[in-house]
C-alpha cells in the first residue's frame, strides 16, 4: 500500500496561483506551453529561485532547455515578463524574472468582466 | 492609465494548487496540454463546478472540445481522474470530476525527492 | 486508527489568506479576537456566505453572539470593514461585508517593513 | 493617495491556510490566542523560520514573549504540536516545530461532518 506523505509536507507545498490566469491566458493571447513556464516561474520565485535557468525550467517541463530560451524571449516580447535588477543586502546586483505586468493584465478591471457580451 | 479590480476581488480569486503537480507531472508521464485541462478541472470544481464539459473546458484553453474530450478520456485510462457519482440533497445523482487519484499519486511518499539519503 | 478525508476534501479545503495579515495587524490596532473575526468573514465570503449573521459567526469562534455583534461593529468604525449593497441578477438588493478597507490598509506600500533604508 | 505594493509582492505574501482550522478550532478546544499563535507558527515556518522564538512570535502578537512560551507549551501539551529534530544537510540538528497533529485532527473523516448530529 502506498505510504503517503506528511500533512505538513503536503501544506508547505501548496501554492496560490490567481484563478484569473487560467481563465485569461487564452484572450491575452498565451499559449498552454507558455502558461506553464509562466506557472513554472511563479513556483520557482515562491520556492526562492527567482532566476530560473532554462536548464532548471527545462528539468520541470515535456520541453528541452532551447525551447524553454524561446518561450522566456517571447514572453519577454509579449510583455508578459521582464527582468529586474535588485540589489541584495551586500550591493550585488540579481537579475529576477518579474511577472508584474502579467499580474497586471490580468488584475485590469475589464478582465473580470466575464458575463458581458462579447457579440462581435 | 488601467483601473484594477478591487482588492477584495483579487483575495476572491486566489486559488491554491499543490507545487507538486508542476514539478512531479512529467515524470507522471503528464504533457501540457494535459496539465492545463486538470488544472482547469480543479479550478471549475473550486468555483463550484464539478463537472463542466468540454465545450465549458474548450472555453478556457485552445484546444478544440474534441481535444478536451480526447484528453479527458485519456487521464482517465491513464487513472489520474475519475468519474464520481454523488447523490445530493434532493436524492438526484450528479456526476462529478475527482482528482483524487492525481492527488494521491503526487502525495506518495516517493514523489519528494529532497532528502534522498536515508543510510543513517 | 484515525480514518482521513480524502485529499480531494483537503484541496477543496484551502483557503488564501495574506501572510501581511499576520504580520500587520497588531501595528493596524487591531487585536486576536478581532483578527480572528476577520478570518472568519473571509472564509465565509469564499465559502459563498458574504454577510453571515453575528449568531453564525458566534457559531465558529469562542464569542457570543453579542460579542460578534460589538467586533463587527468596531471593525466598522474602525474602518477595517464596510457593508456593501450589490444588486444580484435579479435586481434584489443584498447586503455583503466587504474587506476591501483592510486590504488597502495591508497592501500600502509602508506595510512591507523589509529593505528599510529608502534613503531619500 | 496611498501607493500600493506591486501586483508581485502581493502575489509573495500569499499564504495558505485549511479552512477547517478556522471551522474546528473550538470544537478541538482551541481558543482565539492559541489559534492566532497557531497561524503564526505555520506563517514563520512558510517563510523558512520552523523554530521561531517566543520573542519572534511576541513581535507580531499582543502578547508578551512569558504569553507565548506558555501557550506554545500548552499546545504542545494538548497535542496540537511538537517540536520535531531534523538533520540538516551538514549533518546539524535542527529543532523545529510541526503542526502535524494538528493537521492529523483536523483532517480526520469526523471533522469534516459538520451537518450531522452528534448526539450518539
Amino acid at each position: 500500500m502506498a505510504k503517503f506523505q506528511s500533512f505538513q509536507q503536503m501544506m508547505d507545498k501548496q501554492l496560490t496561483v490567481p484563478s484569473q490566469l487560467l481563465t485569461n491566458y487564452v484572450s491575452l493571447g498565451i499559449q498552454e506551453q507558455e502558461l506553464v513556464v509562466l506557472l513554472q516561474l511563479h513556483r520557482f520565485r515562491w520556492e526562492g529561485n527567482a532566476f530560473p535557468t532554462p536548464e532548471q525550467l527545462a528539468g520541470n517541463v515535456t520541453m528541452s532547455s532551447q525551447e524553454c530560451s524561446q518561450i522566456l524571449r517571447r514572453l519577454i516580447q509579449k510583455h508578459f515578463l521582464t527582468i529586474e535588477q535588485e540589489k541584495n543586502e551586500r550591493q550585488i546586483i540579481n537579475e529576477t524574472y518579474s511577472l508584474e505586468p502579467l499580474w497586471e493584465k490580468l488584475f485590469e478591471e475589464k478582465t473580470v468582466r466575464q458575463d458581458t457580451n462579447y457579440d462581435e
